[in-house]
């Protein structure tokens, strides 16, 4: 199942996406009784509802087109948790930039996304140029958690998983550096670009083994596989759930491969009208004009 | 005015604070006009009601002995930012622990603890065992959010301030150092004790010059004012505000002065049974117990 938030003809809504024939379902259609409003309230539900053969309702359904994609998870009192340094090789090329590498990642590295980061998967990024002069993009895997818990095994965290969708880590590089703690530089309005939709767990064969490829005005800058991520999606929410209760809802996002702007040398950040497009897999792509406001 | 957000006879209430004689008034007899449910709704008036005078509604009001407190601030959709290494003497003391200490801070860096750690101001303290070994206290004046903004000019800070609060930033040191990035180690379920009110910005003459002294079983363990930040709290609150949106009902915790468990020689950390108690100036006094659970 594939599950999008979205605006259509001014009204908010979510529903159920058939991506071979390009169309949208309704909540109201797609499912065999009713579901709340809300994407996260449903994520919530102890019983998923059953969804109609999209051919039944064909007649009520939408064309992808047509609707306004709006962030997959609308969020409550929910957190946006990330993770930094899970591929090697862009340990290394941040090695340069901000810190000495580290031989060895013992332990996975967490930081959070304010809420007010939240952008749609195709909506324009403000560049900040008043505050910042170093944006910089990162894709990345992110886990949309269905299930709420606490202390969760390593064997018990696909339970907790609802699927999967894709984030642009947006960052100002300087701040990131100057405040020492990421928040500030990864916080910033708007910075946090994702959709376009949910894949849920059943329609990803291996989350494991995605490629993802990060786009800038056509240009590959990131090519690599979640196969290659250090510490792997079951130890990464195991390990951030341990005394911390995640929520139905919550966004965890798995780290980004090398190819970063900051990376390169020289440096080649983000300036207006700059589009980057992040694919990854089967989950789909999300695209983001940057512009100076 | 001192609002406090509490349970009464087994209701959640809010409302306003008589210190001189120990008595609360719940909001439907304090004010002048109806006043939103929730503490932060209150915040979001736009001109906020008259408060009736406390006399002239004597009968209705409780004893504070008959309260249960609860967190300040009920947060929806909020942020908790903290702000680190922001007293000189604090830093050095743990250039021996966590990391070198610099000459001298450029920048104020900003960290997140997560909604889940919330915890009223005399409840107690889960110690995590089966996950750290190194609990540890931190008491600090934070500030509370009265009117959302962004790009605030640091001479425009105090009319976004409603008031000021008394966190405890519990920190996890172990994780601290583990993770790298400090949110882990500060986000485990009820590690910002606070409260035990907000005492609105008009009652605090200067904020700025504050003692602060915690105490760990009676033995005073920090001892400071809150004269000594490096970075004061209009400078502070503009800089976290910089393309970044803070919201009516944010919380916005200043740093901690030297004194804490992990800076002494050896460190001394939490353990069952320690009672630590906070007291800033004229805001009050939080208190709580630490337990194995």
């Amino acid at each position: 199942m594939v599950l999008v938030n979205f605006i259509y003809n001014g009204q908010k809504d979510w529903g159920v996406v058939d991506r071979d024939n390009k169309k949208v379902l309704s909540k109201k259609y797609a499912f065999s009784e009713e579901v709340p409003d809300a994407i996260e309230d449903f994520i919530k539900l102890p019983n998923k509802p059953e969804v109609l053969q999209f051919d039944r309702v064909n007649d009520k359904s939408i064309l992808i087109s047509e609707i306004e994609f709006l962030p997959p998870v609308e969020l409550v009192s929910k957190n946006i948790i990330c993770i930094g340094k899970n591929y090697l090789d862009h340990i290394k090329e941040l090695g340069t930039f901000l810190e000495p590498a580290e031989e060895q990642m013992e332990y996975p590295v967490f930081f959070t996304k304010s809420l007010n980061t939240l952008n749609g998967p195709y909506k324009t990024v403000s560049l900040h140029s008043g505050i910042t002069k170093e944006v910089d993009y990162e894709g990345e895997l992110a886990i949309v958690i269905g299930k709420s818990g606490r202390n969760i095994s390593v064997r018990d965290v696909r339970e907790h998983i609802l699927g999967y969708t894709i984030i642009n880590d947006v960052t100002a590089r300087d701040l990131q550096r100057n405040h020492k703690q990421w928040f500030k530089g990864k916080s910033l309005d708007g910075f946090c670009p994702c959709g376009p939709w949910i894949v849920t767990k059943d329609e990803v064969e291996n989350p494991q083994n995605l490629s993802l490829i990060t786009y800038v005005n056509g240009e590959v800058r990131q090519e690599s596989n979640t196969s290659q991520m250090i510490f792997k999606i079951e130890e990464l929410v195991s390990t951030i759930s341990q005394g911390f209760t995640i929520n139905a809802g919550d966004i965890i996002s798995t780290g980004t491969p090398s190819g970063v702007g900051s990376g390169m040398n020289p440096p080649r950040f983000l300036k207006h009208g700059d589009v980057v497009r992040i694919e990854i897999g089967e989950i789909g792509f999300i695209e983001n004009t940057f512009i100076l406001t």
